[in-house]
């Protein structure tokens, strides 16, 4: 059994965390911390846990961590770079799903995020965690920085072509649209059902945080610089991302269903529909799965995508669990055969 | 393995079962029909179930369902009453999620739904598929009638006080909210989102289909006939079923929620919340717990109990899955380990 | 013109004082005090309002206030109380939306509001705000205390059954559900979109505020104690009331439609429905109408109510300025005359 | 008082043509037709109208109709253009909320919309009713052509960069995300709530009908062809179309906030909001405003544009009232200054 911690069990990717690992046969949740709730039990506060597990949020301890085999940072940025460090240490392995590891350039982190980060020199090894680009890296890493949840469904999106070369990468628009829960569960305005219900809007139109984590995936995937304007919008769900990739082809392109069927074709978690398809975000809901669609509209040069993820699955904690699994050698789907809730 | 049929699989109790039959390791899903979408594969009309469910819609074929071990009725009402008796002398045991065999008294049933029953003898060798009430007979049965959505939440909210005849059972009322998928998975003007979303009302206030089954389950526990108002409410959601249940207390009551604990405390599916709980539905979607609370306003005689369930889980498919378990002699809860999608 | 105030312009009872004012030909808005916005344009706020409202917040302030014929509190309870004396010192006619005014007994009105009382002289004189019943009295108040959203929809739906005497007042039902907009514009966990949306609950079953409000109004009008059980629901739409009320008939009632239709023919506010109908908030949505049906289910004795509002209408804002027509001399529907909006 | 008939009553535009006229002072609705509910209360159907409009629905003839000054055409596409030629004759004006004169070339129509066109000779006479376009000549017309839902944000916000050359028009992107009543009120298993709650997904993606209608009034202002992608999208909202407009900029520019204010300063329903803004669908919602807000994201060379209405609003009854204002030479903006129902 992996002994596992999860720090910060309070927010929605820590308590899917806790729903998804409740039925994950190897792993035994030893440590739920929380500042705010420590002495709390975990199902007092989650009523939907109740009967699955059995636990008390404490305070975040590096002792009773060290104990652990991983430790998952569910946590608001800038925590798990202070803390990383002494985990891994002490032979703790450590993924975390906040963004403090995943830009490799430090500045550019400290721009974009406002802070200073802690343990620059740990960036250098930790390894970006997406299975379906890094497989082999995270199966060897100590320290996996989980992507985020936008730029999960649009690099799935958009690797093919700019792997194969086959599209103008100084023009890549991603136009997303996320459910509520990817604000986090704090007590905000902006977030509250009477200003997001039966409402959509766009924001952050001049630059989000995801932009450079994106535009560093795709440039890996390039070999070069490329060109992304990336428009996030909030829709009136919960759960799911649904992102809409354009692009132009550079050259006249055969078939482009093939070359994502047969990109994504050992894939468990990436499923590339049948041509002509629209995925729906219910169709993952809850399950680790991205499901993903290629158009030619009119047999034109503009190439559209379409990249749907559950954000706190694909996008957070499934992905997270994904990656566990290959870096404890167990298969990588282990525990993570979770279908759709539909409708 | 338990090889299953599903006979109409295209409503949304259908495809629940297909969800949770997919990873329920005792059962293999033999046989899926459809009069309306024969030929097409189960995932083109349900992409949630892509890799999880590797089945055709056939039509509905008495040669074919009688190769199953077990054949779940997941139609409209009137379907399971044609076909059950042929099925059962072939040696298939038959779970019905319709209303076909739910009522003992075939010209109440008959009334309540409009058209001549077409197996009355097999009404009184139906057993009614509330496991915390007839478990021992439903492990025996051939052929199970399935509980109401409706009636699953408000019999178990009930059942302790009537049972232990502590409250006017002249009087009860069952003020109960449902999402919209009850109404089933049919092109009507009533349910589409632009009718349902952002409203609220009460429906059938002058009596409902399910007002003589739960009126039926009251009265066998006890003993006596009882007087029951019972009001079903439209609510803006897709799942989930909460019962607010008002009774007068016919003598001092001491200790209701330890009352409530005792009860229910040998059942897996139903969950006696602490003392001044209220349970959200939320807790439950996609679970197959009922969630309960008990309240004794300002210590007054109105007692009022709070039940919750995900009507197409414990209401319906998962209840259905719950009693396969207990006919085929497998752990009641096997595949039914479900944490509930929160948020 | 009647020169306007609104203090406490930010949340949701002013912003919808706003909406409805802008067409209201007789009133202009002055005054909108916010001190957490003061400075700030109404429309960099409320970008629903440009074009309508040329205002900006300011300071809420006596000697600029007093400039007004009326001032609308629609503050947190505890504010108006200690505003309203001295404008009503200087002239000013005073609208209060909180509860300060609402409760006769201070005692009473102390233990549930938890604080102490700081005006109990004026609550003699503030005239309860439900012109269906104290009408006369409103239009020569200085003084109104609108009435709360759930005792609006409960008490007109109860009133004409208690006024004649005709129900057992020792057991009345109180079942109602709201939108979340009723929560206010505050950050808080509990009504974000992700807590709130997709699920239903019951919330402070063992006493809420508005309970000692309706009983007051009901015991007026039964010349007597009553019972009453209430229940208030969260669900998951943005505006809209419903309440459903049984009561039990304490003789052979004859014909409860007429009795309805009669009680409130000369109401411009209140519409009893045909026979055999069920209100839906949605058909109220934006308006200042309660849409009322009422039902003996199997012509039993249990009596059942459905009683709709906009709870910031009709519950709040629509129904604070119908009771400034009447104090004004104007006619009672002026620029109420709102069409709910569908879909 | 202007005489109006409405063919079609029963649709979603259909009764929002009846929510605004019945606050419209100098329209009488005199005739409401529908071939399915002839015979019915009008307030019948929408309980929302009562008290509001005093009509029944009688079945479409042309007789009766020939006694309205004006007739609104709130008909499925295919309707209109078979009697709009017999009214023309006998007089009455034209006002045709479907797709049925709205594109210039009968070809493309037809190929577009599945059938012959059975008055392609009006075609020509027909004027596009998007006053800021066409005020002029929608004051003098017969025949108004109302724009589509879509077509409408989209215009209104490519307008000026077009108008003014200053884009390259080979590659534009419309990304558009609207609400579920655009789909109308149709028993469709598409838009139960069941199926489109929670959810988000892009449709039509190869080509949608308003595509060429779009694309027509882009080439008009651009005075050449150009090269469109629109891709629309179905929103878990009721009303709303939220268009993200992406385009590259052809030279350096100046001001674009600058730019879009002055092409708009004198329009009463277009509304360009404060520099850096997001526009959002619920500050529109049942207004006749359009509100755009122009962005050009890290300075680059990507502009992009959002353009919010409601749906039924200005992309429906609303843009219908306003060109019955200006063919009867009424001020624009009569009847139509609703502030948006917030929250």
């Amino acid at each position: 059994m992996i002994r596992a911690g999860i720090v910060g069990g309070t927010g929605y990717t820590g308590v899917e965390l806790l729903r998804i690992l409740a039925s994950h046969s190897e792993v035994d949740v030893a440590v739920v911390t929380s500042r705010s709730d420590a002495g709390l039990r975990v199902d007092a506060l989650y009523p939907s846990l109740r009967g699955s597990i059995d636990a008390i949020f404490s305070l975040p301890d590096e002792e009773t961590l060290a104990t652990c085999d991983v430790v998952f940072f569910a946590t608001p940025n800038g925590t798990a770079m202070q803390m990383a460090e002494k985990l891994l240490a002490r032979g703790v392995k450590v993924i975390d799903l906040s963004a403090d590891f995943r830009i490799k350039n430090v500045k550019d982190w400290e721009k974009w995020y406002g802070m200073q980060h802690a343990s620059p020199d740990l960036i250098a090894e930790a390894v970006y965690g997406l299975p379906e680009v890094n497989r082999a890296a995270i199966k060897t890493a100590r320290l996996v920085a989980c992507p985020g949840c936008y730029p999960t469904a649009v690099q799935l999106g958009f690797l093919p072509l700019i792997e194969q070369g086959l599209i103008d990468t100084d023009q890549l628009i991603a136009d997303v649209k996320s459910g509520v829960s990817g604000a986090g569960r704090k007590a905000e305005l902006a977030t509250l059902m009477s200003e997001t219900g039966e409402s959509f809007k766009a924001y952050a139109v001049s630059g989000h945080r995801h932009l450079p984590e994106i535009r560093q995936g795709l440039e890996i995937a390039a070999g070069k610089s490329v060109g992304l304007t990336f428009v996030p919008h909030l829709t009136p769900m919960i759960r799911g991302i649904h992102a809409t990739l354009y692009s132009q082809a550079s050259a006249d392109l055969q078939n482009i269903q093939t070359l994502y069927e047969k990109r994504y074709a050992q894939e468990h978690f990436v499923d590339v529909l049948p041509n002509g398809a629209h995925p729906d975000t219910r169709n993952v809901k809850g399950s680790n799965m991205c499901q993903i669609a290629v158009h030619q509209p009119q047999g034109g040069r503009t190439i559209v995508v379409l990249s749907v993820i559950d954000n706190l699955v694909k996008g957070a904690a499934g992905q997270a669990i994904q990656n566990m699994n290959l870096m404890f050698g167990l298969a990588e789907e282990h525990g993570l055969k979770i279908v759709a809730l539909y409708p």
